[in-house]
């Protein structure tokens, strides 16, 4: 069996967006996992893979880090599991669009949502993410909360090719999920487990599209501690 | 023989992004083509389409407009030509980036590099286009100048997922361009063709890609009318 480490918050929220990706590649490729949470303060619990980040992966004698590097390792190690990515051509631009992800939408979502993401941290982690969000966004917890509306509106802005994309097909990914979804489903994912906000109550196209990654594989993600 | 038509300006320059996207598209396919330039002005002569833009082309007894439209058509009429998608789940995300490109890059190119496309364009074409910056921006062309520094760095900066991508990989396709690349590109082509701006100059990843993609086909993107 795979295991997985990942973050953890109060009441057993699995709140790390870059988990969700795992979580969600895990069982579309419909693997059994083992999931081994971690404070933030305790790096020395992934200090084996030689990083200091989750997700983190042991398959076997195989350790992998990194979320985009695993699901490439799921793609290569279990090619005959159903496709994250439907061949080279779209594996590529998966990547693209995990890119995205990364470096458009987070770079919003990270001080949208990091203040009321320190409200569910365990008391062991509270310092430490409270003094991360002051180094990555220069602004106090308080401060960030302020512009809280603001950056709603440029999220909802920036995700606008996703919402024009999911008005003509099901999921990024055509007429079935695959990788380009989780990455994105997993900003909205980590808003439903850390803050009450709701980002999607007026826009249906993504709601809807978010509800149907919701339903997979019996709601498992929609069954973990969240906000709603 | 493909026809297709597509809008010119002074000097010869084929200057539509959308039309640049089908012109690579066609020669992907290895398809040959006659191009029938038309002026902003003249959407009469493209009338027979149901629409008023380009690029539009005829195949046969088959007419279809708009670029992703085309693409997708191209793609099912002759599927036995090198692909531009790469399969389903490729197609479905290509979409997303093609949308990504026109919701995000082409929303701060436009203002960017309009005022310098109003110069390429033909005497007869002037007066029309000159009303649609204003309608479309807000501002008048020599206005818009004054912001052309800002607009450059908020493109650099829209661009970071592709540029990320391709530090990884030589395409956005992968290890061969595809129709992802192509929309991509047809940014960069549309501002060689209308400004003297140089907007890769300190960009190597993006350069060198966008370089890749002017070599193809025997350079034929590089060797169109343009500034550089």
């Amino acid at each position: 069996m795979i295991e997985m480490w990942e973050l953890v918050g109060e009441n057993d929220r699995r709140y790390s967006n870059f988990s969700w990706r795992i979580r969600m590649a895990l069982r579309h490729k419909q693997l059994e996992v083992q999931y081994r949470p971690v404070l933030l303060t305790d790096k020395a619990s992934i200090g084996f893979s030689g990083g200091k980040t989750v997700p983190v992966i042991r398959d076997g004698d195989t350790v992998v880090r990194d979320s985009w590097a695993i699901a490439e390792y799921l793609e290569r190690q279990y090619p005959d599991r159903p496709t994250l990515f439907g061949g080279d051509t779209g594996q590529a631009v998966a990547r693209f669009a995990n890119n995205w992800v990364d470096r458009t939408l987070l770079a919003i979502a990270f001080p949208l949502l990091a203040g009321d993401a320190l409200a569910v941290q365990r008391g062991e982690d509270h310092g430490y993410f409270a003094a991360l969000i002051e180094r990555l966004t220069g602004l106090t917890p308080p401060a960030l909360k302020e512009h809280q509306g603001r950056n709603a509106e440029r999220l909802a802005k920036a995700v606008d090719p996703a919402r024009a994309t999911l008005k003509r097909q099901p999921f990024l990914s055509g007429n079935s999920p695959a990788y380009a979804d989780y990455a994105l489903f997993s900003i909205y994912q980590w808003a439903r487990i850390v803050s009450p906000l709701d980002l999607l109550a007026d826009d249906p196209a993504m709601r809807d599209w978010c509800d149907r990654l919701l339903d997979l594989n019996g709601g498992f993600a929609r069954d973990t501690p969240a906000f709603r």
